[in-house]
């Protein structure tokens, strides 16, 4: 018994077994759980008070960036579906599938069964993904260039009955944002969908501490029913990359599916341009293994739901406490969140283990010998420095301190992500960086789906994107060895 | 063409026909629509603006009070529903059954079926309320007494397949909180209960505007599943209740249906007592019939999401928009949000309409020869006063005004149930009452279900709830004559 409680509190390391060790965190450090449901996860609170301030955060770019919530049925019923050829290719073998509205009592025992007698006439699905019912309202909200743009997004669960789940990164159920714009020209819907990356982008950068790669998949890779798919891309702690966030230009696929059309300033009808653009609590899956180490979750402050936890040592007590309020006065102030943990059956030392297994980014020790010298001993939990501070001030230092953290975590995985990037000019190079290094990959590409679909067979490496700012650079195919004029990144992927 | 557009901005006068006034209100002024899925709304834009800041408010109360948010799945295996008996009797005939996991192409022609091959082996069922699989769940999470108070909200959409529905009062999906609460104790638990019912009646009062009375509902009016229901009740403008939010004592139900034991400090083992509560986007239909009129919407200036329009007339220039940002930026430093309508193709008579419709609380017009004055016009929505105001001063004066606002719609609601609350002493009474005034009928009943269901045959009214504040006083049932000791309060319902 004390053997398996041991065994429980254990982080296996990234070193031994990778896969294992982000189970481990996501358990131990109770973000989520499976549920009784195949596929689809409990976020418990502190995994989804982190989803909650990448929300709140989100949200607000959002809205500075001139769009509003609105909410749409969760259920689409078939047809719909089928009205854009490549959109239902890709989400009818993944679709949740609603056939019945009614349950009565089992006539041959107890519990109940589905009733035959209430079966809906046309079938609904669990949205996998908005579009087509969005764009079936448009149809009546647009009629003239005047109600354009339309900028709406919508936070929502949806559900892609997904066969190998894995918490956070693929579940059959999960929690995203979907926005659907509309607008009057192709250029203003382009500008949207590389505007709505940029801000996925700023996001990944400046909350999650995670650098990302902006760029284009390549057509294979589209969102099923886009003209383009612009993404972000991570790379995680094991050298495989992680797609954080996707922004399409639809064109006018949606718009001739539903026939939505706009009267023009030259009283001509035009089709409507579209673009979506979606991120998830997969982003979760990505902050943990950007960050994380073999102690536990490592959270960047600004995402952080405690980004201060104050420890008296040994343990509470009159001065300890009046200290610990001090302190957290100007912490308060400051807008920073603390907790001061005053629990008497728990050791400091189980704490520290604690706090640092649950990524508390600041822990704040007071110990009577430090109050003799009006220090107390603060840790970081991004290097494990501890150091000796000045009671006086120490709230301006921990705000600092935090800044540093962000900082720190954001330059560790970038210089990650710089260290396991390789250009390589032929294949048993491109195979070898691959199985010894991992990461990114930059190579020429003939363009044709055909040697994409050779290397990922090889290889099981895609193209993660075409990037942004790739330049122009001739070149042969590292794999046909045909002419290229550019270089792509390829990368094993979640 | 005209006409038609005309009869589109009308809306019907309550007095003509109060369910056409309601639907008029939540078209025109742009809050809601219903959705090419059966009983399911989509929520547009402004009424989802409503909602988020009623569920900003209530999330804050509901951590103020020690709850956390958790997210828990969509779907509840079939099996689970059965194992709480009245939990099952009461959902089982609305609920949406997902029965099949992928769709294939038609072999017969275009268009996609539903693949017989990919049945689940258990059906599953979106959820309607998330007892169950939550209390699934806490079995994992609860051993001992130290795991409780286990106090978790969620945020959520769910499908209970109405067969008459009705935008935002009751429609087959809906989005929703569901407080689920695990105890060691009743005494515990039954206070959780009436402290939730206490958050939801001061929300309602003090952020709705809308006077609520707090009782219990009489067993037969029981959420599916509790030993007790705790309601507030509202009084909407026709003269017919809205149970507005309710909060269970689920006594050991889901516990022993799903066999939830702590170990108690005695080190025996204890089944664990339960609570839920939940408010909806209901509320937005009572914040709708509460306080809106023949014009259009009246929102309480604390959930508007735009508090104060600033109209120039005839239209914007140079000297207008200077005093408009000077106001502005005084508004803005009070956290009073605002709009500044400079669309020129609009005459203002038309943007007041317009903003009249949609219920913003202050409508401030800047005129050429009101600024040689150094007045502004301030309209205020709830009664239609305008009134000439100092340009100095004005942001006191609107925040004066918008408090004003806010406690004239309660008080006005508060007088309406006043008037519309009738002591009744015998069944022909209550019939007159009931049909030539409404609202609710303070009568002794007989407590059984018996007489219960023969008062709603005969009348459709029911009991929504015996209140909190009723006191004891020796009378007759109204409808069996047979002795009663408290009256109760009955009224038609939404």
């Amino acid at each position: 018994m004390a053997n398996e409680e041991e065994k429980d509190k254990v982080i296996t390391p990234r070193a031994e077994d990778y896969s294992q060790w982000y189970n481990d965190i996501v358990k131990r450090a109770g973000l989520a759980e499976n549920s009784a449901v195949r596929g689809c996860m409990v976020i418990k609170p502190t995994g989804f008070a982190i989803w909650e301030n990448m929300k709140a955060q989100l949200d607000k770019m959002f809205k500075e960036t001139g769009h509003v919530n609105a909410y749409f049925p969760i259920f689409i019923p078939k047809s719909f579906l089928s009205k854009e050829a490549s959109h239902v290719e890709g989400f009818a073998k993944e679709c949740a599938v609603v056939t019945h509205y009614r349950l009565k009592n089992d006539p041959n025992g107890t519990g109940v069964i589905v009733d035959p007698e209430a079966k809906l006439e046309e079938e609904l699905i669990v949205r996998p993904t908005s579009e087509t019912i969005i764009w079936n309202t448009y149809k009546d909200w647009i009629q003239s260039y005047r109600d354009l743009p339309l900028l709406i997004n919508q936070w929502a669960n949806v559900v892609r009955w997904e066969m190998r789940t894995r918490m956070f990164l693929r579940t059959a159920e999960f929690l995203w944002q979907e926005g659907h714009t509309a607008h009057a020209t192709k250029a203003e819907a382009i500008a949207e969908a590389k505007k709505m990356q940029d801000v996925y982008a700023q996001f990944a950068e400046e909350y999650m501490a995670m650098p990302v790669i902006k760029g284009a998949k390549s057509p294979s890779e589209r969102f099923a029913g886009a003209d383009d798919t612009l993404t972000i891309e991570a790379l995680m702690q094991d050298g495989k990359a992680l797609q954080a966030g996707t922004s399409h230009f639809l064109g006018q696929n949606f718009a001739k599916a539903f026939d939505v059309k706009y009267l023009d300033n030259n009283n001509k009808q035009q089709y409507v341009w579209a673009t979506s653009w979606g991120v998830s609590t997969r982003l979760i899956g990505g902050l943990i293994m950007t960050h994380s180490d073999d102690k536990g979750l490592v959270l960047p402050p600004k995402l952080a739901p405690l980004q201060v936890v104050i420890v008296p040592v040994p343990k509470a007590n009159g001065v300890i406490t009046e200290v610990a309020e001090k302190i957290m006065g100007e912490l308060k102030a400051k807008g920073i969140s603390y907790k001061y943990d005053t629990d008497k059956k728990k050791r400091p030392g189980f704490k520290y283990a604690e706090y640092e297994l649950q990524g508390v980014p600041v822990r704040l020790s007071i110990g009577k010998r430090d109050l003799e010298k009006n220090v107390v001993e603060i840790a970081r939990r991004d290097t494990g420095e501890v150091n000796s501070v000045d009671i006086e001030g120490v709230a301006d230092y921990i705000e600092n301190l935090l800044t540093e953290i962000q900082n720190n975590l954001f330059q560790k995985a970038l210089d990650f992500r710089t260290e396991h990037t390789s250009e390589v000019n032929n294949f048993e190079e491109f195979k070898t960086v691959l199985q010894e290094k991992g990461g990114f990959i930059s190579a020429h590409w003939d363009g044709t789906e055909e040697t994409e679909d050779k290397i990922k067979e090889l290889t099981k490496a895609t193209i993660r994107c075409i990037p942004n700012d790739a330049v122009e650079e001739e070149g042969v195919c590292v794999f046909s060895g045909k002419p290229s004029n550019m270089r792509v990144l390829f990368a094993k992927a979640y």
